[in-house]
């Protein structure tokens, strides 16, 4: 597997902290907001004297509490067709080994997650990209574009929305677009929702889990670490109604014996009771995700969209090569400012979101998981740091 | 991949449950031993307020307890050696992952372990496999066996010690056996060393980390689960020298973001500061299995060895079939004494942990994971049951 640019950068970020330079992350996907309050009480509060294996699907009781909340969603999901993985990412492994036999194929709309290249290589499929495009808002590319990519070992289709890294919002009409190609050419359709929760400017939501007629072709990753903060404690889940499949991705579920039992009783008091928390947390990247894309704007030469979805969004910088930018950023660039040691910026270079050479390479992905103060910081350091940069 | 005749069991004993009956556990692994309580109030006393994300080889304080850990064993292990996985499982899979391509072979003594078979699959792998007998102890099979099965897509020879689900211990000599053969055929040596707490009457113990000359080839797979009696939050360790395959293990933790934050948090508030913890559950596991192998050995036609290590032993019955035995016991045969809804006995039909067929029939793994008064009862159980389906 190639390493991804942000993780080339890493050393770079690791150096400029050692000497004193303050960095501000737009690159992770880690965000700053406090885990619910309920969920910690309940690790505080723990009685268990025994840290014993937990079912290797899960405990009921949290599926029964998942499938509460798809209710609350309009979205009709029993326990029962719920696995509960070790994060989104082992749900997406599981997903990959279950559909796919070596050779096989996917089709992903790119920019996409790097991780899914990483994970479709370790099932030995090959990802095949269509490519969709800044100018368009990142809209689905058009069908004509999948099409044109099966083949007879076309398995699956996989898509993630709203999008990580774009921000994109796939509509009503283009879920139906895909239901139908699925429908046709009786091929999987992975959806990753785990940003299910962050759809802004009140804009319909079309869950994968509410297309009718393809419920056996359904798979959704779904994950509490974005919805409520709590990426470390690495609980992830599969939702299909494929019986047959969720037989085979139990195999996969047993060998590993059980997923991680403090996370799934942190998982559990976050599901339910969390409303006004949801409430908050969502107006905070609602009003930091119109802060980021009107400064971005603001920026000479830079462009953004206003994104429908998720945390991030993706820019276009005027400089030719964003991985060499941001390499300099975290090499060379230091704002001077009020910090005795200065400040600089980091951000995950967009080519290695794409699968086709030579796209994205002025493009960055920017997370918004800094709070506006920070955030407000992090736009003022980034328009000096262009305009140093390009200046040499 | 194939059921486990474990798993085939499983609803049948949730059927005898619901019935009322009760069934004495001696098929599983899940220690009845609580945690460190150590271990138990770091969590009760968390204040973190955010469970975010923690580095993708696991936190640099938990990879240097255990190198502390292993230094007291003797071993040399550096910090920068360990990656911290997701349960000794994915040490496993991501192991195989790194050392095996589709096709690769890897040797492995028979009985095994029979999540070995689904991960090695999971790779793309073939399992060759080398039988060692209950007459003998389960010792290593001779060297001229593992040889005989070595061709050119031999890649690495895979060892459980001490053993699950035979119980045995491999001697100095046996290891020693195995360096030169690794050494002799430049293969990986995988050694699965999670039970290495326990090693009874005064044995030496030889961890593969300890063997010289071999050091690149050695990969030991361990973890926190069975030693802490923490199986449920899911911590486990890759630990090699080899830096280049530690490079390509990398790549798969990088993937999957990062091991549990809350189950690094119990493990670090483990492995120092309980050595009375573990002398105690020594003692109590050492108890067990004197009071176990004595019990069992008295039942007319029951042998077993008095193994080494571990929890675990293989008994043969005097049966012909024990998965037909095993599941008679928990569909039909109640021992209607002292409780109301009767008793019966669980345990794992042996031919599971063989891949060479119609191995292992008349032998069943027990573990000694229950307390002596619960062995007790079971053991007059088992008795009953063996007598009464011979009779039938």
């Amino acid at each position: 597997m190639p390493s991804s640019p942000i993780r080339k950068l890493a050393p770079l970020a690791e150096a400029a902290k050692e000497e004193g330079v303050k960095i501000y992350h737009l690159n992770i996907g880690q965000p700053d907001i406090p885990t619910p309050q309920k969920a910690i009480d309940a690790l505080r509060n723990i009685s268990r004297t025994t840290l014993e294996y937990s079912p290797s699907q899960g405990f009921l009781s949290l599926r029964q509490a998942f499938s509460r909340y798809y209710s609350r969603y309009g979205l009709d999901v029993d326990a029962e067709e719920i696995i509960i993985t070790t994060g989104g990412s082992f749900a997406l492994l599981f997903t990959f080994m279950s559909c796919l036999d070596p050779g096989d194929e996917i089709i992903v709309p790119e920019p996409s997650y790097a991780n899914y290249f990483s994970f479709a290589r370790s099932a030995g499929a090959v990802v095949k990209s269509v490519t969709s495009r800044i100018e368009d808002g990142f809209a689905l590319p058009p069908v004509e574009e999948f099409e044109k990519r099966i083949t007879s070992r076309t398995k699956a289709i996989l898509i993630c929305n709203p999008n990580n890294p774009t921000g994109g919002l796939y509509s009503p009409e283009e879920m139906e677009q895909l239901r139908r190609l699925v429908l046709d050419h009786d091929l999987f359709l992975v959806c990753d929702e785990v940003y299910r929760e962050f759809v802004y400017d009140g804009a319909p939501y079309c869950s994968a889990l509410g297309l009718k007629g393809i419920e056996d072709n359904v798979i959704v990753i779904d994950s509490v670490s974005k919805r409520y903060s709590e990426c470390g404690i690495r609980i992830g889940m599969i939702v299909t109604k494929n019986s047959a499949l969720r037989g085979v991705m139990m195999k996969f579920c047993q060998a590993r014996l059980s997923p991680p039992l403090l996370g799934q009783i942190v998982a559990e008091n976050s599901v339910d009771g969390t409303a006004e928390y949801q409430e908050k947390v969502y107006k905070e990247y609602l009003s930091r995700r119109d802060f980021l894309v009107e400064g971005l704007n603001k920026i000479p030469g830079v462009f953004t969209n206003r994104p429908g979805g998720a945390f991030y969004t993706i820019a276009r910088l005027p400089v030719e090569d964003t991985e060499d930018f941001c390499r300099w950023c975290l090499s060379d660039f230091r704002y001077r400012g009020v910090l005795p040691g200065g400040e600089t910026v980091m951000m995950a270079p967009a080519a290695g979101f794409y699968s086709t050479p030579d796209l994205g390479r002025n493009e960055v992905r920017i997370a918004y998981v800094l709070n506006k103060k920070d955030l407000a910081r992090a736009l003022d350091v980034l328009e000096r740091a262009i305009k140093q940069y390009l200046a040499i």
